[in-house]
């Protein structure tokens, strides 16, 4: 990954949904966090889910998740999640995320959390592998290359 | 709802998963824990949704709940989750269910929650109503009059 | 309710995590909706529940909802939380609130679901009730006059 | 870790609440089964969290996972989750836990998803690591050397 990478940022906010009582939010809904801006990235791509179930018969799944924790989100604060493309072959993305908590005007602060995510493209009856459609490698592309 | 009425009963433990910064169980979990019990219950009787889905393409959908909570449940708690059948019609069916804290030996002890929900039958692609199938009638009036 | 009472409008997109495999919302989610639009709609009001809880040692808890469904969200969904405050007590406060599925110009066009949520001001140790500050009370009266 | 290490097993069934419209289980939810699991053999060598909190003001945080899916989960499936504990140092614990398909015996038949797991015991009010109490350690290594 290069450093001048282009990067996807998307913002979350803590709610009650999202915290433990421990204080802090629970382990687990950062891989929400991170599907959520997973999906607002292709999105922002013009490349909705639902329609590609629909029409093509395909859904991304994950295959591989690498979590690190490095300093916990609390009820209110306001998060910003970034996303950078790692990999990307025929059938399959891999991708870098982080949340971020972010200061007073919005910059993000404090590295909360980082996550390794390699998504396989499969058939949505059957499970299997499936290449990535053209149009969607495309724009993926051109994404990356700025 | 006669007082005789037969209950169904179903254990829930309280995870980290199911609590909030409040130090209790969020709120709209009790919906989960509700919906445990019910599928269980189900099962009790011999009917699978998974099944039901695939076979008759029928789902149960819920279309009314009001929910009372009374007192917190917190991390470690054991519940026992209660389930009455109130009404039975063709195409809906509708269940009176509590939420209470055991004590040390199991039993219940305080009432957390209680809800009435009201669920419907539905064919699985278009969501209109269906008749619930004549086994499973027969199923839920044999458990209701013990 | 006045038929002009002020609406608070707040977004939520449906992702994967609001889903199940029914193809649609699961029905707990949407009291993660509301609980959201109430959080942002105090917070618009210029209160943080977190610094409510740190300074005053208050937190707002459910103490009942109604809740009926009237159809399905899906997936990529985009709809709008609205909520209108009902009645406002001493230590309680009533809220309606309604998730609406948007059009494409953003808005509300089919009714998903409706509730009428009762929230409860208590102290955050004891959880017994308590009156709502005189600040926080002058600041949703002035909203709700508009 | 050796092949004969113990192995805890807890069973969990996947319920509406834990799939998408994927029709699978949400990959999120996996970490669910895998607390559960963890907090459920802490709780067989007699260890309770909500004590541990409120005694020795102690809490496990999830500093590391590294989870890989190998097939997807459905309504209705039961699960075996099984735990190992792979490394056990002063502050910290390494396990791997494995996600089970089991068969209508009940036998673990398809591995769905394998996780290394690496946990952090801290201060729950600073959040700063701590040393797993004495009594925790003895009670832990008298498992894992069976």
């Amino acid at each position: 990954m290069k450093a001048d990478a282009p990067i996807f940022r998307w913002p979350v906010r803590v709610y009650w949904e999202d915290t433990d009582a421990g204080g802090i939010v629970y382990y687990a809904n950062y891989l929400k966090f991170f599907e959520r801006a997973r999906t607002e990235w292709l999105r922002s791509l013009g490349l909705a889910q639902a329609e590609l179930a629909a029409q093509a018969g395909l859904v991304f799944v994950v295959a591989e998740v690498h979590l690190r924790y490095a300093a916990p989100a609390r009820l209110d604060d306001a998060l910003q999640i970034q996303l950078r493309a790692q990999e990307f072959g025929a059938a399959s993305l891999q991708v870098v995320q982080q949340a971020w908590l972010t200061d007073a005007q919005g910059a993000p602060g404090t590295l909360l959390c980082e996550a390794t995510v390699r998504v396989g493209c499969v058939q949505s009856a059957s499970l299997r592998p499936a290449r990535i459609p053209a149009d969607m490698r495309a724009r993926i592309n051109r994404w990356m290359t700025g």
